[in-house]
């Protein structure tokens, strides 16, 4: 390969990485972000592809002419707050060194009837500034409300559409795209695995079957705000304690099922003081589980035990937000893959894609690489060189495959 | 009275008040406090006293001559996220009222032989900016350890000594203050009522007795980063379920005791994505009892529960910190301002105080104002105007009959 996808990976491997804890920050629009995008533009007119930023944020590096059917390969840039320099530019450099393979293999993507091919890259994929996850393919599809992703703030309290202006963006003009959407045939991305899955077979590459049944909620505790120190015990509305049994209370519900999962990732008081006892605290739930209805019944066990536990301390309990269900990948697509690589196992995934979200317009797929941490939204996720490399080849190999697909 | 004290807390009720929770937040040198510094040189020198700040940025306001054996009086400005407008400033309005009273009534701060008065106004009292209570008066009596001091730093970041710097103040000059300490001959302050013990006795003011055994601890649990999505229940250490019991544990630590509290007023979880299981918690510690020994065995306590909770999740707990002794104000002092306030009940306090601090270095005695919600650190702390009045006012009869106090 003309650039392994580890040269490409250490070239940014210090952008957006704080130097305490060593994870990395990338959320949509900050430094790090506009300088990976930098990045990959230079990345990408190197090899002579044509780059341009589509009205939803949406980074297109084109191999010759844009056109009907194109097949899309690529991944996302961002990350959440203290994750790794894989998840996501793992994709995207796979996608470049891909398409060098091809290259060298002497596909011409430029040639008379040549099936349109295209890098892509998809911005707030963590949702990690606006607590929207995989919004740019929510975007383009039309999935996301306009209207309430305008609004969406960050934690500085800047809206969706003030960042998006202050970055060159027409605010008015976000949402679904009928000529990039009518342009993609399918879309194949490549991403690090979150989980064990590969560790545990032995094998370097996977394809997904699925994305389990998911959802993001908020949930909050109100009591009464008083001071720490002459406040008596019996006088107390303690949010903070209620919601210690709601954290306890997230876990119970999801231990009680099999396989499911639940995380609080994220706990504010407010207003924070040392000695100054909460008015409310507010918490993020994530759940997950292959089948939805197994998730709503977390939840509704999560609901009643908080509002059960705030009661017992004289304060309120919501919980907001909602699930989907269990995504599966196009078969047709799918089974194409595995006949280019058959040893690689087909896994579902835990984790979120944008290959998810664009699946309700068109077949997508993904390939999975070996993550030997197992662990990931952490910078101790990583891929071996030589995966990375075995990962890309069997991307070209499959995209090699597919632009024959008419 | 020229000006009462409720006219003067309603000129400085818009400065550093949230809008959306209706609380105030006015940590050193913000914009707020640097109004309210304005604010209180504007009072008092529009009733000629001299105003200067020192090199530890306490603010002084001397009727007549500088000189040793001064009556002061005065409270802070600065308020904890969330809270009120008069935990402080009711003592600095109110010290400024009783000046006015005692004008009126003709006392002449200027004679020959007067005993000097000054009204001070202490900065950082809450800690709420640099996470050290009473900042200003452990600095001038040499309480805070200095070179700690200047390494503090604020949720942004930026430490003491470069806010100082920023501010004005040289950082090689904050410490104990010969100068000043020795020309301070007794201090009392007045402050509202952090609790229900003058609502339950039907009176508008009290003396205080003591400052009941307290500190302040930071506890840590450290986990595995993690993706909440693709992580197994069975191969997490969950530092924020770890931690919920922790909560737990401090609650019923203090509940195992008569008349203990102990409070968690913030938790931070790191990184704090919604679909990331965090890599370690912090969360703060404020503990009190009458009793050191009863603080410390709650402390044991929650260190053995800590310890326990995390190692069921495989994760490590850590506390750090330490508490105080009671501490009991002057008794000569107390009883002649009792002499003066017979009706006033002596109660202690569940609070920290800058007259506390001093009191390791000068008589101290302090005021409390009937607070009706009995709720402080809050936007719902108040007291009645008449009440405001009325301790204004018992203030000036205190203060009068000390400046007789050679």
């Amino acid at each position: 390969m003309a650039a392994t996808v580890t040269s490409m990976l250490n070239a940014i491997k210090d952008i957006g990485r704080e130097p305490a804890s060593g994870g990395y920050y990338r959320p949509i629009w900050s430094d790090a972000e506009l300088t990976l995008r930098e990045w990959f533009t230079g990345e990408a007119q190197a090899r002579g592809l044509d780059v341009h930023t589509d009205q939803n944020g949406i980074m297109w590096a084109w191999a010759g002419t844009p056109g009907p059917n194109a097949l899309v390969t690529g991944s996302h840039l961002d990350s959440v707050p203290g994750g790794g320099n894989f998840d996501g530019p793992l994709g995207v450099a796979s996608a470049l060194a891909a398409y060098d393979v091809m290259k060298e293999r002497g596909v011409d993507f430029t040639a008379p009837g040549a099936r349109p091919f295209v890098i892509a890259v998809f911005p707030e994929e963590e949702g990690s500034r606006f607590g929207q996850a995989c919004l740019g393919s929510k975007l383009i599809n039309g999935t996301a409300d306009i209207a309430a992703t305008m609004n969406l703030k960050d934690l500085d309290g800047i809206t969706f559409a003030e960042a998006a202006k202050a970055n060159g963006y027409d605010p008015t003009r976000f949402g679904r795209d009928e000529e990039m959407i009518g342009l993609m045939g399918s879309f194949i991305e490549l991403h690090v695995e979150q989980g064990r899955g590969l560790i545990d077979l032995g094998q370097p590459v996977a394809l997904a079957e699925s994305i389990i049944a998911s959802g993001r909620w908020t949930m909050r505790v109100e009591g009464e705000g008083n001071h720490a120190g002459a406040t008596p015990l019996s006088l107390r509305r303690d949010p903070m304690v209620a919601a210690a049994s709601v954290v306890r209370a997230v876990r119970d519900a999801a231990a009680a099922t099999d396989g499911g999962v639940a995380t609080v990732g994220r706990l504010l008081a407010h207003p924070g003081g040392v000695n100054v006892i909460p008015s409310h605290v507010d918490m993020t739930l994530d759940c997950r589980h292959p089948e939805k209805d197994v998730v709503d019944g977390i939840i509704e066990a999560i609901r009643a035990a908080g509002e059960a536990a705030a009661a017992e301390e004289g304060c309120t309990f919501t919980l907001e937000g909602s699930g989907k269900p269990t995504l599966y990948f196009d078969s047709d697509l799918t089974s194409r893959m595995q006949a280019v690589l058959p040893e690689a196992p087909v896994l579902p995934s835990g984790a979120g894609h944008d290959a998810g979200i664009l699946a309700k317009d068109l077949p997508t797929g993904m390939l999975f690489v070996r993550n030997p941490s197992g662990i990931s939204h952490s910078p101790e996720e990583y891929a071996e060189d030589a995966d990375a490399d075995f990962g890309a080849i069997a991307l070209a190999d499959v995209l090699t495959a597919e632009l024959t697909v008419k």
